[in-house]
């Protein structure tokens, strides 16, 4: 068994090694070690076989037409920045590594359009449209150093979701290599279009499992002339969440509603120097942008007096981004203290405060520490299993509070990944969320992509 | 050929007979004629065998139970208000109308969520919402007349989808039968989520060729505390063309941007007598919304002063339904000149005077008279062909210009279908804008939910 696979992968080495430029490939494990895993804290099996490093679309066809003739299993990777093990690969697999992919090709302030490189990092994007007076509106918290590639192969939300959507509400088209090499391009340049089945919000999200995104078009928003932001305490984190409920009672439609616990704002104080935790047991971060956006944060402001046991309000960009520190430092703050696992579910908006309370009843049951924050105005919550650094593999108690926080969120009526997607640490709890016959319609899906079952296998779908 | 059909058929009716309530099929011509054809103005080749009039999932399920087995093409209807001929039923189909399916099954305020049967009228639930001070965003200009089921198949845009989104923005889940009767549950409750491949997406826009739906989870959302209205008239249609991308260009973000051309304004007044064609060539109906909307619409109108011949502004709502009026009533109005035929490209936004000047030439070319309004804020077009009303088929001159402004769209960098679905009309284009690779792809997905391919045939895919 062994064998074979060595002579088949040594038969696709050997016609990449004839096929691509040398500094393409990497192999060996020294090389391809850096590969194997990546953010989220789980390890495969092994190293990788090689890593191809694409600089260009003929590169992903020429692995992939190869790697569909041999059989062998390919991982898309961007910036490795991933949080549940998506891009992980391990013994007998080729990383396709398409960070060097990383041009924009076009950015038109006309049509409010950017066509990108898969390997484009987030806020690379960002900044250069920023020079036109519009921002790419997904803001995932990873921004600095994650890829446009990686968030579409993820769908990944970020902190503006709730007012304007996911990566996929600002993915337009794609330019893709199906698994046998061949080019194809899905969706369109305008804003509305309904040509045919929508492969373009099927792709997106789909981990690498059924293309390798090579260019994305993709929407840009304008920059909204005022921003302003509310910082709020409370007591507990339940009593914040339930205020969030009340904003959303009130009609209210903030740009970003970020709420940490008090055992999250500890870590930052730890991390960072600061005082919040002596200021409550949660925080609530709310913005709200564009040109009303003073008079609806005061209209938020109003709503959190009487639940909060402090509420200020500022419309100072620097400010803002003091306060909003405390929201990006978190998960490198909670890193600081031991090995994370990071849970991802969502909720429907009136269930965060149930969410909350079965987070603080499943870690008292197992004996675990989690710490969460989250997207409050979507109802999706980030509980933070903070494991001992030096434990080699993840304790039964973690993986049986991981399963209870699912069964938790699918019985609230929520879903076990709200933007990270399920990658290898979820796998084993997707077919509870689908069901079994969605489960089958989605894997004949997949082969209707990949009748070789060669892209990301193990992972998702 | 036609005796095997027939037994086919019969075999089919015997068992629909036995398992639905009488009054839940309808057989024979005079009963099934008025569901042969949509309002698109094509008819397929004679009526459809019979029409099963679901008033539950449950029908729904025997009804493809029993077609799957027997292989009998059933096309699921709504409303029958598409303009594409996507619901045209002609001999040897089965119709499987859903407009008994009108309940509105939950309206929860909390979670800013309502899930419905698919014959709800749009415009009924809107106003179910409105008594939350909800509303369902996508406002498609036949929400009096279609349904939601109809909506979600041909994921239907309208007229403030520039800002809120088009149907798929608003779909967070369905109930679906499969072909086989199988029930599914896509998609969730919550606002985000990424479990698996994105079914409600790929279902959304799928013109009844991969499921039926019998229920959908909707996301609605708040009504704008205030909304204000602009009208400017030019001298002719490119320059309000070319005003529209002015404002794209100064960062405006209307909720609407209606533009209808000189043609136009005077059936509305032959119609409805008033007086717009005299006040211009062109008019723009311009929204803004929010609690900004007064300073956004006067923003819009400093933009268009320069270009219009005339430009008004109003926060009054009464005013404001005066001036939509000539807008949605422009269907009607050009429907009593002739049998029309309604194109519907979209552009990207820079495109939208160029995309005007090509249709001008195209009329002119085939002389065949074609009317134009616009949802311009998103670079959808509607090109309207009108013929002779005593016309029994449509003739070649019309095929041609249709199929010139296809063409010119894709030229443009912009897409066949905007908002109304390939349906019978669009289907002879649909491997032009796909490609081959990815039509054949699409075939594969549709073959994965309906290896027997009895939904919908000859539509869409």
């Amino acid at each position: 068994m062994t064998v074979t696979r060595s002579r088949t992968v040594e038969a696709l080495l050997t016609a990449l090694s004839h096929d691509l430029p040398g500094d393409c490939l990497s192999t060996g494990p020294e090389a391809t070690a850096p590969y194997a895993a990546d953010r989220s804290g789980s390890r495969p099996l092994g190293e990788p076989w090689a890593v191809v490093h694409a600089a260009n679309p003929e590169h992903v066809r020429t692995t992939l037409r190869h790697a569909h003739a041999l059989r062998v299993p390919v991982v898309p990777r961007g910036a490795g920045t991933g949080l549940s093990g998506g891009a992980n690969a391990g013994t007998g697999t080729v990383v396709l590594d398409l960070s060097r992919m990383n041009r924009i090709l076009d950015l038109d302030p006309h049509d409010q359009i950017a066509v990108v490189e898969p390997g484009v990092v987030t806020a690379e994007l960002d900044r250069a449209a920023g020079e036109f007076g519009l921002r790419y509106a997904p803001d995932p918290a990873s921004a600095a150093i994650s890829t446009v590639g990686g968030n579409i192969a993820t769908n990944a939300g970020g902190l503006r979701c709730a007012k304007y959507g996911v990566t996929r509400d600002a993915v337009l088209g794609l330019d893709v290599v199906l698994a046998d090499g061949t080019p194809m391009r899905t969706g369109r340049r305008t804003v509305k279009g309904v040509t045919g089945y929508d492969l373009t919000a099927l792709l997106t999200g789909s981990e690498g499992t059924l293309g390798v995104i090579t260019a994305a078009t993709l929407r840009l928003r304008p920059v909204p002339e005022t921003t302003a932001t509310v910082a709020a305490y409370f007591d507990t984190f339940a009593e914040g969440a339930e205020a969030v409920s009340a904003l959303t009672a009130a009609r209210l439609e903030p740009s970003m509603a970020e709420l940490l616990d008090g055992p999250v704002l500890a870590a930052v104080d730890d991390a960072q120097g600061t005082d919040l935790r002596s200021r409550g047991g949660a925080l609530l971060l709310l913005q709200c942008d564009g040109r009303a956006a003073g008079t609806e944060a005061e209209l938020g402001a109003q709503v959190l007096r009487g639940r909060a046991t402090s509420v200020e309000t500022t419309d100072d960009p620097a400010e803002a981004d003091r306060l909003l520190t405390a929201r990006r430092l978190a998960l490198p703050a909670l890193e600081r203290l031991g090995r994370v696992l990071i849970e991802d579910i969502a909720v429907p908006r009136s269930q965060l405060a149930a969410a909350v309370r079965e987070i603080t009843a499943i870690a008292q049951r197992h004996d675990v520490r989690i710490f969460t924050l989250a997207h409050a105005a979507d109802g999706n919550l980030h509980p933070i299993l903070v494991l001992d650094p030096d434990t080699p593999v993840i304790p039964d108690a973690a993986w049986q509070a991981a399963g209870d926080i699912f069964t938790a969120a699918l019985r609230l009526g929520g879903t076990l990944t709200g933007e990270h997607g399920v990658g290898a640490l979820k796998r084993r709890w997707l077919v509870d969320e689908l069901g079994p016959e969605q489960y089958a319609l989605q894997q004949r899906i997949k082969a209707a992509f990949d009748p070789h079952h060669i892209l990301n296998p193990g992972k998702a779908l």
